[in-house]
């Protein structure tokens, strides 16, 4: 109990922002690396700086929640949000680490275009969370949800012919595990930034 | 607060029921799909379109959730059948579009075996969401969550032995690697099989 | 209501204690079987037997959740725990499942690695739950909690290390396919070990 203090709920939406912009910074940096795969290893551990920055502010998030009464959205919201952009930012540094201990030599156009939707859905995260904490124009905030769902079918398209021609085109298996490895994170990537798109939608829903 | 309407109870089972029957209609099209692998490409589309509704289905309970003040059930077992449920229709989705992409030329047995689990599976987790709208037998409904769980373990004896005899057997290892994937995902379709019947367990033991 | 009881704090902290000693056990054993392959089948069957009988601990664990009114700790934290150490047993259980299925004769040094590190994220998530069931210690308790995040951390190395070398010396693509998925399913045990201890951590925070 002694912990406990009285609400600020600016600060949700602060912390939230932070881990918004990491996710973000991380989409970039992974971009960088694929483009500038001699220095693979430095882009990588840049992208590992942002991810554990990232934890630190999901830790403090949740310390915060446990130390607040009231919040300004559902706890169990705010535990999902936290949770679904800590996974962004884990499964860009994912596949950052599979390029790396893979040594992946070449990437190709589809592998540049998944990097390039990554990019655009965390940024729309980024703009949704801002509009989050002032719930004035919802109707903004949904039609950024409805952008990223669009992207992540757009990631579900680039995947699905990427791996049609590295089944059809490839025929050294080892590189055909690592891209398909590969392919598939970045896809995760966008999943989980439709996740936060529909857990934001709830909330927009919860209020109106 | 506007939004809020009375609580209509009957139409949470109505929307659980609508999405268990596209489970199990996405089921039997696969199954046909396999068999009938020369117009894979159109029982796809049908899969993906059943799908669709499932998703609209889905959208349509959570926020039919966030407008109702009484719930017959816990807001939290709604929410995890909706996703669930959501999960099966997904993963059947999955395999359907695995096919497609990795353009199989030909199944197994074992694929056959698998479907056919698929959609007693799906079959099964129809039945139950029938029983639950009325909890006046509970023992045909543990019933019913128990074969579910048989049917995964079925389920999974059919996969091992598959993947068994595919390391042993095919020397055709991107055939290996597309049966391995497919394999995978229809045993994960009996899991969120599975995941609906414990949900309904909780959901009966609670009620007792 | 009829079959409601009066709480026994207790009995919630004799089940958690229950499953991670199951844990515990498994992990030894999958040691075990990895020293002793051609005796893979047995050692196998043990752990099967293990992972069942921490299910039985999971579903009594959630059916005394169900009868009981007041807990010593909040119900969603009792889910959360109950789930995440049925994690660690049955990803323990598909490892021991891929050996059997996958018929490996021979595994790497870091496969050993490996097991030794799921042996002591096991041994120090037991440690954490008996150190729950009274939270007189508590700075004891984040002791164990951050040492249970040290071991993930040393898996993941290993994991990637492992990998690398796998892709880079390992010319049998098949026994790469198996050894791959193997390395991936004990990461996935310290990840689920790191689970539990992040949930520690909260309830922790929460009561202090």
């Amino acid at each position: 109990m002694f912990g406990r203090i009285i609400p600020r709920e600016g600060r949700f939406f602060d912390l939230f922002t932070e881990t918004a912009s990491l996710c973000v910074e991380a989409a970039h940096e992974f971009k960088k690396l694929i483009l500038d795969l001699k220095n693979a290893e430095s882009h990588s551990r840049n992208i590992k700086v942002l991810e554990h920055k990232a934890d630190e502010t999901t830790h403090r998030t949740i310390e915060l929640l446990h130390k607040t009464f009231i919040t300004p959205i559902d706890r169990e919201d705010i535990h999902q949000l936290t949770k679904e952009m800590d996974d962004i930012i884990d499964f860009i540094e994912a596949a950052s680490q599979r390029i790396i201990l893979y040594d992946v030599k070449s990437v190709t156009t589809e592998t540049i275009q998944l990097a390039d939707v990554c990019i655009a859905s965390a940024e729309t995260v980024k703009k949704a969370i801002l509009g989050l904490s002032n719930l004035k124009h919802p109707e903004d905030l949904i039609k950024d949800c409805v952008e990223i769902n669009r992207l992540e079918n757009e990631a579900d398209h680039i995947m699905r012919a990427a791996m049609a021609k590295l089944f059809r085109e490839e025929s050294d298996i080892k590189q055909l595990i690592k891209l398909k490895d590969i392919y598939e994170l970045l896809e995760t990537v966008t999943d989980c930034c439709e996740d936060v798109a529909n857990t934001i939608e709830g909330i927009v829903l919860e209020s109106s």
